[in-house]
């Protein structure tokens, strides 16, 4: 029977030496969250992510803008925070209102201010390996990965979804430590037998038992970032995951559970991110007044 | 029996549609080239790439430094070069001298001059989908893909070799393509089980002999990226790609040939580049003069 990965005790413990790594730092690292539009669960996800920052001791603000806002106006805000000097951490809470352009506003925010991991710039810095913020899901699928998988090399992990967001950084991630990485998507034919082969699995689709019992390697590692909202018949929704996971738990080695698993890791490491971008932008201060 | 892949007429063609898309420009595109040291198989490329330049009527140019060039002096001749209005496209030819950090050095390039695309912003704009210049040889790879297999949608690919320059740009294409992409490399376990399950095999990884016959699915498409100069028993050197190529031309649909396969392609796409490249920044000009 897999071990059942305890994603809130991994986020804990990453959130520890957030605070433990604040110490360095004359001033508390600063947050802005752009929220635009009334989804519900971007509104649960944002206040989340900014509890947790006030938690630690950030400065965290939010900037909410209605539905009908305009490209410009998320620009110019976005502009405003770059030019605060205080603000180390920007981002901008996807998804965006339909008419805005995702890549436009992206490519607007400072890349060293980028806790997202989302500009082009850092995209890149992760895929040549040179460095940069990278996305917080992948980043902390990263981490629990490596909590039971220190060493990858020539493992041979599986990623299937190929989004901006998570799938192709965590194939970029995966690739950085030495795995063999297949990238499969909507297109991809027979997933379950290239699955099969995978000593490591992630799953970012969003598409509720997606991955069987019996696409798993025995004693794979399976990583589930699927989030989507079921409603239940008593009202209200429950979150479920990409997996069956009550078949995968029977093969695996070790399973994320849907909620509990990458969720926590993904809010704790926006707070790293955003420390990460702190110390960077205080260190590169220092740099230039000793200059 | 394969089709022998005719990298030499592909190329032409390629440069037969860069020459009918420079009438829409006012002036010729302006090509630069730094070449550090002296390493010979670098002055031969870097003379090939100059020769098909001035043929087909760009302004093309070398900055030759010696072997100990420091950093900084390569970093002000890009800054010239980003500053010279008539320059489309700055290349800048590897490898350096190994005292200079290539990361550095192609941060450096304006990344809309950056005809080799290596800046990191080009290649996270290839990783996100969003445009930019992308890298020659993956470029001319895709070209000779495209002309043989018009839609990817599905296909399993596998790229050997992870490197910045050829193997990443090459998967983000491929992906780009909707193809399903594994990437292999020198970590990687059991690559010939891995390439036997592909339907295009791109191998650049630069070991003679590496992919055999029997690593190939039949009927593949198979890409030789691989050019390792092997010296002559009469003297000289001869190019060798990284594929047995009579085991494999025995199974494969298609295979390109080392010489007159991969590395005409290249030449004439990096022609393609600075022709895009000096039409983005036409166009920028006459935006910014219009506003």
């Amino acid at each position: 029977m897999a071990e059942t990965i305890d994603g809130r005790a991994l986020a804990r413990a990453v959130v520890e030496q957030v605070k433990a790594g604040m110490v360095a730092l004359d001033r508390a690292p600063g947050l802005a969250v752009i929220l635009a539009g009334e989804d519900p669960a971007s509104h649960v996800y944002v206040n989340g992510k900014v509890k947790l920052a006030r938690e630690i001791g950030f400065a965290a603000e939010v900037i909410l803008l209605p539905a009908d806002t305009s490209e410009d106006r998320v620009l110019a805000e976005i502009a405003r925070l770059n030019a605060r000097d205080e603000i180390d951490g920007i981002l901008v809470q996807l998804p965006l209102p339909a008419a805005i352009n995702t890549l436009r506003v992206m490519a607007a925010v400072d890349p060293e201010k980028d806790v997202d991991g989302l500009h082009a710039l850092n995209a890149g810095r992760l895929s040549q390996g040179s460095g940069g913020l990278i996305p917080c899901t992948p980043l902390g699928c990263m981490k629990i990965i490596k909590s039971l998988v220190p060493d990858l090399t020539g493992s041979h992990a599986v990623v299937i979804g190929s989004s901006n967001i998570v799938g192709k950084p965590m194939a970029a991630l995966l690739l950085e430590e030495h795995a063999t990485v297949t990238q499969a998507h909507v297109h991809t034919r027979d997933t379950q037998f290239i699955c099969r082969g995978a000593d490591i699995v992630v799953s970012a689709v969003g598409k509720p038992g997606l991955v069987r019992g019996d696409w798993i390697k025995p004693r794979a590692v399976v990583i589930d970032v699927g989030t989507t909202r079921v409603a239940k018949p008593e009202g209200g929704y429950r979150i479920v995951g990409d997996v069956a996971f009550d078949e995968a738990r029977h093969v695996a080695g070790a399973i994320t559970p849907v909620p509990g698993g990458v969720g926590p890791m993904t809010i704790a490491c926006l707070m790293e991110n955003t420390l990460t971008a702190a110390c960077a932008r205080a260190e590169a201060r220092r740099l230039a007044a000793a200059a």
